[in-house]
């Protein structure tokens, strides 16, 4: 039974025979005997062992190169001078798996392009290893802050009849041959009518919250949108809670204390993952991360925002106007140079959010929410919604939407209707905001974006 | 800021002053006060609320029928005759939105078939609360299984380009529409070439962890399958996790662990939901449960599975003949009747099992393994994998599978290949297993099936 490197690496004290198996990253020979650092994805670290010659197995050493699979079982000996506490002496070692020459990976600094063409093998690097732990390990942290406050995990669907939003590009879901050249039907389709993948799990999540209370989503979400830009892919993963009895102001707290949490995670538990992101990727990026943790938030209206990117005397691509969205460059200068913290503007205008976000009392504004953090901008994004069935019904009219499709929907605010609010982050921004990565491909295992689909 | 009435009904002590929210279940009115059921999605309870004549609120006590939503502010005092521990004496209530009577809960005895038809609604049922609580909380469990033995959790790919055991019909996905009638192709679609859901993430998964060693999927997966039984759904959740450095018995291990964890965590931690589908759905639900906890799982080879199901006497529909797949009778009365308990069948004939399991020594089987449950059947299928690279390139061409469309996944057997093993189980499945619930519709907040896609 082998022994995870990472608990190898962390033991108190040394065991007598132990055995472990990974990957070969590098071998050095000398005459007497061979040092082999082998990596078996379970942390950063590498485990040195030392091969006598003679050893058992040693007859296959020269074919242990970088990529090779072996296993050793060998005494845990305190490390002189290696960069970790322990390392082995083999008593027995074993080729697994030859890795030729041709192997990619052999040598270091390849690009992000090049690592991208082979996703298969890139979580093998240091980098990408890192990288993939974070995001499982961010992924069970979600989970668990959920978990903690009560909330229940609710799997929306992934095919969908219906548009949230009535925003997005989406996605077809067929088993009609759009190739076929024939005029075919809907009606002639697997679920007898024309089917999407879902742009968010929010609309029926809130049937869900206006049931069980505390829910959220975490899943995937797709946009068919033809962007090529390093933020966007076609499939990313978003979290969404959804909370009944609950107001914007609420809502703004949950969004903060998510994000504290997550941050204090991959701060505190990363066990050093964290600092290769900081080593080669982004410098200050621990520093960035403490920031957010040791830090109140700031909050400002929408109103408030415009009036200082306007007073700023900063010269913006998009000029700034009170009626119109703000922009990324305006979002980051707010984050990162006015107030130097995570800000969460609220109440927006109207006329450029959604139907379903809840109507102020000025008339003007909804219950809008964005969380802006230094270095990404919008991390996350939620309103208390509409739950008043005569605003609603207004509102929908107003953006062009069919009551007749969304009834299930508007059933929920005319029976037994609560006040209610949520929000959606996205899974990698939040994980381009921890790692400092710069392109969403890179903290996704196998990207999906437009005219790329491999593996 | 309200309690939730799970922690108000498990308090050990009453608080002077507490807040709650909720649906009404029921309302019985008496001269000089209302007793008021109230349900707020946290548990299966309900928390009685008596509210007297002349408190404020109580003016719209009339309205506040099956399905409202009413906040109470009270008094939590010990409750004489009730069925929880605590009620309220409520010094305020407030109707928050009505329920007309249209409301289509109003009664009990509702059958699946109109349940399914208001899968928008049925959570505020105690049936379905309790089902998708149950929903929640297992899936938990399944990260939490996982965390505890340091897994990394990896998000493969939804849409693919590459079509998993070459079985199992799959769906487009497109933003091409096929009742253009005009002849289209696949080069202009968005990805540039044909697209579909997943059906499983085995083979990325493979590529994880030949690369981080222990990891695991859970994640949506389609079938375009046109079944229209109690057990087949087109878009389903599956668990599935990939182990290197591990064989056929180390698989087996994991599987037959992770459903005893799974079913303890069902018995031990749902708050008292697991009680009502026992009463209402399988009498002898919790009997079972305990009886696989408790109890030693079974191994047999296919081999002497076949013997036993041919020695048996017994009139299967299905003839049982070695070299063919065990039909689902043959499987539950080997579980069920014959070992009643759990039961794991390995070594399949080559002949029927995909390209990816590991040919045996006798040049006849490969090391595939079912794990059967009583009730249910198969819960888990998994097998070692090939590693060795001629051995699965001759299965590949055998089975009639490209090998420069696999190019990638044959790069994990080129480059340091490892002995590896792994697993699927249907999330789904498992929760019919520990609620007993008949149909796989019942079990997902939104089925998806041929020809109904609603919500």
């Amino acid at each position: 039974m082998r022994t995870l490197i990472r608990d190898l690496l962390a033991a108190e004290l040394p065991a007598e025979s132990i055995e472990a198996a990974g990957w070969v990253r590098t071998r050095r020979d000398s005459k007497a005997f061979s040092f082999l650092e082998i990596n078996d994805g379970s942390c950063l670290g590498n485990l040195q062992v030392i091969v006598d010659q003679g050893t058992p197995g040693s007859e296959a050493l020269h074919k242990m190169s970088t990529g090779a699979s072996v296993s050793v079982v060998g005494r845990q000996v305190e490390s002189l001078g290696g960069k970790q506490k322990w390392e082995i002496q083999a008593s027995s070692v074993r080729l697994l798996g030859e890795a030729p020459d041709d192997f990619p990976l052999q040598k270091k600094g390849h690009t992000p392009e090049f690592l991208r063409s082979i996703s298969h093998l890139r979580p093998r690097t240091n980098l990408y290893g890192a990288m993939f732990r974070v995001r499982s390990r961010m992924s069970y942290a979600v989970h668990r802050f959920f978990a903690e406050r009560k909330f229940h995990y609710i799997h929306t669907p992934i095919i969908t009849a219906s548009d949230c939003e009535g925003a997005g590009e989406m996605f077809r879901v067929t088993t009609l041959d759009p190739t076929s050249g024939k005029k075919q039907a809907f009606e002639n389709d697997f679920f007898e009518k024309a089917a999407h993948l879902t742009v968010s799990g929010q609309l029926e999540g809130e049937t869900f919250a206006c049931a069980l209370g505390n829910i959220y989503t975490f899943g995937p979400t797709f946009r068919a949108e033809n962007s090529h830009t390093s933020r966007h892919a076609a499939e990313f993963w978003m979290i969404e809670p959804e909370m009944a009895f609950c107001d914007l102001t609420g809502d703004m707290d949950l969004a903060e204390e998510m994000v504290k949490y997550l941050v204090t995670e991959a701060l505190e538990n990363q066990d050093g993952d964290l600092s290769i992101f900081e080593r080669f990727v982004d410098k200050g990026l621990r520093a960035r991360l403490e920031a957010v943790v040791s830090n109140p938030f700031e909050r400002v209206s929408y109103t408030e925002a415009v009036s200082i990117l306007q007073k700023s005397g900063k010269k913006f691509d998009y000029p700034v106007e009170y009626g119109h969205n703000l922009q990324s460059e305006h979002e980051r200068w707010l984050t990162e140079e006015h107030f130097k913290k995570p800000l969460t503007v609220y109440n927006y205008p109207k006329e450029i959010k959604p139907f379903y976000m809840r109507l102020n009392d000025d008339d003007k504004t909804v219950t809008a929410m964005d969380l802006l953090v230094p270095g990404i901008g919008e991390i996350v994004g939620g309103s208390q919604r509409e739950e008043r069935l005569d605003v609603l019904l207004a509102n929908m009219e107003r953006h062009g939407l069919s009551t007749e499709e969304y009834d299930w929907y508007i059933d929920t605010r005319k029976y037994g209707t609560v006040p209610h609010a949520g929000f959606g982050m996205g899974f990698e921004r939040l994980l381009m905001f921890v790692t400092g990565m710069h392109n969403i491909r890179d903290v996704i295992p196998f990207s999906r974006t437009p005219g790329s689909c491999e593996f």
